[in-house]
């Protein structure tokens, strides 16, 4: 039984470099918190080692190790006191079939990130791309927001323009969201797979050199005061368009 | 000039107390921070005395107070430096023609009811119902996420056995939300005004006392993981119910 006592432990201070994206990116290693994000590392084969507050019941018994209170509340990122910890390996990104993708840019806000990878998921979005300002995805913000999401779609980190060409010339429509009086209005949308949603930032909006190059401009009609938050908006993008195809 | 200085001040621990629900409730006055929500607030006649950082110019000259940085920031809730906090008392509450309304039931955490208090306002929701567990609406975090909304719509807090059956009784449809197999996919829900959309607490989702109330029982369609942030779920079936008259 593996058992770390001492916030001095060399291995502890290892692991909580991972608090940063620095040694995120460079290691291809994050934590997650809580038995539920830990059960989907384990269902997307990304559960490396379980970091357990002492006293409580194994949960992957071969790769847990016990830790005292102080020592796991290091380790958290949370306020109240941890009790189970999973060190995580990023998911592979194997090639998919790309019916439907969520393009994010510069999404700044860990909670609007976190919900729209989960909302993806939910809804059978394909891919996730994300402008290079996006905010890291492993951020432990994100990953409880995403509620384990984050294992199970694959998510890719680049240059949007070229994303956004590149799927053009494969045959794929991009859909730009704009408040623009000439935008069109989410209900009279119709729209063939394969297609892409572009969101932007929460202050900004998408970047005008993003929205030049899209094929369309939608936007979602409303009564008064002009404001969604942009994991809502995506989320009514989502299951709108995909519903006209899979529940008319 | 007004100006407060000393964190000593009597007037400024009394406002403090304000950081409470109780006194919240006690008074019906509370603190927003942002130029945006100060002219929310101003807009709905809700705004009573500035409080802004010293050097600043006036916002609202006669109603403003300046005040030193420790001063400004005793009376945040912000970690980065506050620059204007804006002391409002509660909209008044309006009887209003209600044709779409939303109810609340136990909605915990403040990020989503403010969201939802925002997308409610955003699609034209006349009136909010919570139940009496729902998250204070004027909590910090709710006004934030409220962006201001929450000086537009008319909100009542109160039992929601009694509010559904009071609607009922005038003829309004009760839609609950509810992912058993036997609810409605919202893609088939076919319903006339005036209705109300009931949405759950994050873990738990609606009572089921208040379920058994409802005229229909609705579900939003998923592809994989049957789990939807109670945010975008409220926004997607606002948009949806509201576009099916206004829009289609």
């Amino acid at each position: 039984m593996k058992i770390i006592n001492s916030t001095q432990n060399k291995n502890l201070k290892q692991l909580c470099k991972l608090h940063t994206k620095k040694e995120r990116d460079h290691t291809g290693l994050f934590l997650v918190e809580g038995a539920h994000m830990i059960e989907e590392a384990e269902r997307a084969q990304c559960l490396m080692e379980v970091f357990l507050l002492e006293g409580m019941n194994p949960f992957f018994e071969d790769r847990t190790t016990f830790c005292s209170a102080p020592v796991l509340q290091k380790l958290s990122n949370q306020n109240s006191q941890a009790k189970i910890i999973g060190l995580c390996k990023k998911p592979k990104q194997d090639p998919v079939q790309e019916n439907a993708v969520l393009i994010l840019d510069d999404i700044q806000d860990p909670g609007n990130a976190g919900t729209l990878i989960r909302t993806a998921f939910s809804f059978g979005i394909d891919k996730i791309y994300c402008s290079e300002h996006t905010v890291d995805f492993y951020n432990p913000k994100v990953l409880q927001a995403s509620q384990g999401a984050i294992f199970h779609i694959p998510i890719q980190r680049d240059n949007l323009q070229n994303v956004i060409s590149a799927h053009q010339k494969k045959g794929m429509r991009i859909l730009g969201t704009c408040l623009h009086q000439k935008s069109v209005p989410l209900s009279q949308v119709r729209v063939q797979e394969p297609y892409g949603i572009v969101l932007g930032n929460e202050g900004q909006g998408v970047h005008p050199e993003l929205l030049d190059l899209c094929d369309d401009l939608i936007k979602i009609e409303m009564e008064q005061f002009e404001s969604l938050n942009v994991a809502i908006a995506g989320g009514i993008l989502m299951y709108t368009l995909r519903s006209r195809f899979h529940h008319a």
